[in-house]
């Protein structure tokens, strides 16, 4: 029994019936080409023996006293978390996708340990699916990619434990600081916060340089330094709409370096071109550029431990018809944002957390003037190793992130880039945000534009 | 656009994260054996043909100025009410029943109207079912069986509309009472709720009434005139068992004749049983008897208007052990209701809406000692046609409602009496009450005591 950090309470605490606070993976598999008709049942199965899931997979949420606690599930029930599912043939993808916005728009069950698995046969093209989501309070995006790759192996024929059976090693290593500390009301938690914000060097005060630098070096930083208010930023539903797509990592390597940029650079371009013509379908382009809030890993080596995460803010270019152009409005935020990043040694979770957790807190620590945005969404990238991978015997062929819309934050892109794919999962308020499927028919037009200018500009070699 | 009813708001106000406020059937249907193997596909998308629902299937919540309304949503979007999905293979019902579990724990998005149908097929046995749930406060369970008896027809050829196509004749009619009157908010409804409960007759104290003279006439009805503490009676958590089963009505029929009883007595009586024999497991059966509050329709024609639902409680004699004199108890506590029967000609809907949705307030204000219970379970009962049923072609199998459990009442039995069929559906909090699968058991053995009662009982012809 311990109890919950400060960090994982504001995750509980913020939790509403519209606004779940789980993030999760959609993974996209095909089984061995000798795999047998109860391959997925026998799958299931081997999932369900792991009976006897380690910390924190064992524990569940629980209230004594007005303080919050993990205690240990002593009748701990497989049943309750991994689920056996199946398409209706012929099992099309954008079936899977419907059933995935379902998933992740339900809430998890607090009496329960905070995290389910779904294994969903009946793909198209005899492949299968997971679906493993798990509360924010119990992993972050970063312990969750991690955990998931842990279970996975360049061998195909090696099985590894799955995430809640893989050994504590590594798991949910956090600097310890202020917000990681255990905490026992919101009274308290909210001053805690406060606190976090307040403390020299504070993250909010790094945000607010950030952006007074940006505005002085930067004229396509439009007066105000804010994100303009625009449709992403509206309050949102329960409903959900996820739709992921794999993209080729190689296209958008070449033409980073012909045109000067790294990968993350063309995925940056490619979520501006994306948004870019989104917006103008609805008639809701800003005349200012879209600002992005971009958690980065700042991770050197293939260490497990002591990650540092920083965040940073880049102007997106949106209201850039010339893709040059654009392309060098972010290719120069990003340069000016590593010059000074923001790496909150110390409070490395603080940026990351408070970013999915409180935008609208942190949106109006960065930012002076009530109602302004510091950021109008989040675009999330997580590197993954260049290898293929297997799980249980199947091909990963797609590792898709599914993330969080919160109010005031409808749509969220996260990817990870693994092998030779980048694979995008993009989530969005369903009601607030029509047709988002057209984000990743655009993403591709947008990774065109860039092969076009590559084409086009003077060769170096 | 209308503000809500006083009752309509109450479910609304009542659901919590642990308790949404929906009810459903599953149904279980065989499809005509000339079948096409789209058949499945085609029954989807003849459903989301009819994309224009009639009210209240096209409105939706909306919170004005503090006020709630129905308002008609001019962008309906019938792919979020019509999901088809599919049972992973062999299909067994039990995998059927759990996904009907996790389905029913899951809460309608307030963003859209209040309702979601889902086509489910490969049911083993060349099976589909469907389970069709809408929020308390758009149908209750009587206008939701008669909306889907309407969809069906005695006629295997006969397609009728589904039930958000049902033409509003007899839909909603609710005597106008205090109630059912639109009210502004939640403070004027707690008011009013205290208003129709302290009216003379006033519910509250016909009930008090009624228990005042069953303690008399009754020596089962031991002091306290309340119902014994028990399991049942916990908190819940988010999470649902759902087990449902068909049991012979003819069987239960010859059985009550014999035994001088209805159907609904003997239905009783399987209830009797089983809970006894389930709490005998689980070493947590009360010394004194369940008492059971049971709506009741009165109505004496076919007619679709004019309901009368009273509300009696029931002593099920769990504590006796000899299965005859259980079921004297029984019928002698339904015979004393029958004759002083609480009609609430006027306030019909407040009794079954409360004990619905306000067991709490119910229990509070029929019994004068706070904690006490005036009953553990609701045990609801639905007569319908002595027809065979088509629905969309298909032969209907069973229609088993999936009721809703709250804090202090985790377990619930609703069932439909159709045919040639009792279809039992028994609702529980997962974690509240382990193993209710043996509920359905003990309902069957409890059929077989009577038939076995009924074998030994002195012919009379």
């Amino acid at each position: 029994m311990k109890r919950l950090t400060a960090l994982d309470l504001g995750f509980i605490y913020l939790e509403k019936r519209n606004q779940p606070f789980h993030v999760a993976y959609l993974n996209l598999l095909t089984p061995p080409a000798d795999a047998p008709p109860d391959f997925v049942q026998k799958l299931v199965e081997r999932l369900r023996s792991y009976a006897a899931p380690l910390p924190p997979f064992n524990q569940r949420l629980e209230t004594r006293l007005g303080a919050a606690y993990w205690v240990d599930e002593p009748e701990f029930d497989i049943d309750q978390h991994v689920i056996h599912l199946s398409l209706p043939r012929p099992g099309r993808v954008k079936d899977l996708l419907a059933m995935v916005s379902r998933m992740h728009a339900s809430h998890l069950d607090r009496a329960y340990p905070l995290w389910r698995t779904y294994v969903i046969e009946g793909v198209e093209g005899g492949r299968i699916a997971t679906y493993s989501k798990v509360h924010h309070s119990v992993a972050d995006g970063i312990a969750g990619t991690r955990l998931t790759l842990r279970s996975m192996s360049a061998n195909p024929d090696e099985i590894l434990p799955p995430p809640w059976a893989v050994p504590p090693q590594g798991r949910r290593e956090r600097a310890g600081n202020i917000l990681t500390a255990p905490v026992s009301g919101a009274a308290k938690l909210v001053s805690r916060f406060r606190g976090a914000f307040g403390s020299v060097p504070g993250v909010a005060r790094e945000l607010r340089q950030s952006m007074r630098e940006s505005r002085d070096k930067h004229p396509d930083f439009v007066s105000g330094s804010s994100a303009p208010p625009s449709i992403l930023n509206h309050s949102i539903s329960a409903s959900r709409r996820y739709v992921a797509q794999s993209f080729s990592l190689p296209d958008a390597k070449t033409a980073g370096k012909v045109l000067g940029g790294t990968v993350n650079d063309m995925v940056l371009a490619m979520c501006a071109y994306a948004l870019r013509k989104y917006l103008i379908d609805l008639d809701a382009l800003p005349d200012k550029p879209l600002i992005a809030g971009v958690p980065m890993s700042t991770r050197r080596d293939r260490s497990e431990t002591g990650n540092q995460i920083g965040f940073m803010l880049v102007n997106l270019g949106t209201h850039l018809e010339d893709p040059l152009e654009r392309l060098q409005t972010i290719i120069a935020s990003v340069e000016h944002n590593k010059q000074r990043f923001i790496k909150m040694k110390a409070g490395e979770v603080v940026g990351y957390g408070a970013t999915l957790m409180a935008p609208g807190l942190l949106n109006m620590l960065t930012n002076p003037k009530r109602g302004k945005l510091a950021f109008n969404l989040v675009i999330s990238h997580v590197p993954g190793p260049r290898t293929p991978l297997y799980w249980m015997g199947c091909s990963v062929d797609g590792m898709y992130p599914v993330s969080v819309v919160v109010d005031g934050m409808a749509l969220n892109i996260s990817l990870t880039s693994l092998q030779d794919r980048i694979d995008f999962g993009v989530i969005a308020c369903r009601r607030t945000l029509p047709q988002v499927q057209r984000v990743l028919d655009y993403l591709g037009e947008g990774l065109a534009e860039l092969q076009a200018l590559a084409a086009k500009a003077p060769q170096t070699a």
